[in-house]
């Protein structure tokens, strides 16, 4: 680490400050705006370091690494709904370009280990990758809830959307965690959170 | 950890979902609208896995960790503005108060580990919490500097005011990073970004 990687690191550094201005779908638990993607970040990464204890064969410092990093490539491809099928055409490969584009700012050797990371939390095919992913989706959904449902009635998402997305990331999840998610579609349910068609 | 933990975990999770809405004084580099502190911490958990390198004996997972929470006391003690002398009485009193009801949220043995984080955090005796704080200025001058001192001036803080302040901390950087501090002054005195009374 030398002068260059120094001012090659700062220069990404100052670019992802962007990220603070890629806003999400979903409101904060207050309602008052929606949440952007810096924020979602940094509280997935509480939720990892918070949460660890409940999950087996986890590197901690690699999962907090992962969703620290995990959403970066939306600075240049943007928040895709996930309930929107057709934005989602194309998105893969617009998230690689930006991939490649964002990471190669930095030294090599760091770059390609950022696009490793970002590649594994995509796959989920290793148990800190499942973990960040169950993760992500708590958190969505956690300010989905606490919020009343505002994101799923203003963007007609319905009770079948919702389990279609997340039972089979929550299945995956150790069983407290399954019970818990449960829980909160049983209160979504009871008090109208979701939107019907 | 079993479920009772985990209701625990979950309304300190939901709880800190406030510290979205507890602004900082200084702009985005965009200069659009002021940073909050869930932004803030992620920019430097994002700083701390990138220029862990540079520093020595440094344990990178702690030190994310450290800058992960630093700021959580804030949501119920609120920012206080680094110049602002009257500001400033009786902010560590209001800070170990607001730790204390906010880490109680946690299982015991999890609290206990947080305040203790946030202790080091604030004692700055050890290396990973001198890297933290290293960054934690870093970030903020790197934000006012590329905001082109928008904050600065508005708020009234001269050369003599950051260097005040930030000289001791950046004495204790690596060479390069002390060299990278050096630079942004430098490039701050050329383009008036400081406020000049």
């Amino acid at each position: 680490m030398n002068s260059n990687d120094l001012e090659s690191q700062m220069k990404f550094i100052i670019e992802i400050d962007k990220l603070k201005s890629i806003f999400r779908q979903n409101y904060l638990i207050d309602s008052s705006r929606r949440e952007n993607d810096s924020e979602h970040s940094w509280h997935l990464s509480m939720m990892v370091i918070t949460l660890a204890d409940h999950f087996e064969n986890i590197d901690v410092c690699k999962t907090v690494k992962m969703v620290l990093i995990h959403d970066l490539v939306e600075i240049y491809a943007g928040d895709t709904f996930a309930y929107d099928e057709s934005a989602n055409i194309g998105k893969e490969q617009r998230e690689k370009e930006s991939a490649k584009k964002l990471f190669s700012l930095l030294p090599r050797n760091q770059s390609d280990k950022y696009i490793k990371l970002w590649y594994e939390f995509e796959d989920m095919t290793t148990s800190e990758s499942v973990f960040a992913n169950i993760v992500d989706r708590l958190q969505l959904l956690l300010l989905n809830v606490y919020s009343k449902g505002k994101m799923w009635h203003k963007r007609k998402v319905t009770l079948e959307n919702v389990l279609k997305r997340e039972k089979p990331i929550f299945d995956k999840a150790p069983r407290v965690i399954t019970k818990y998610f449960n829980e909160l579609i049983n209160e979504s349910i009871e008090n109208n959170y979701f939107y019907i068609e």
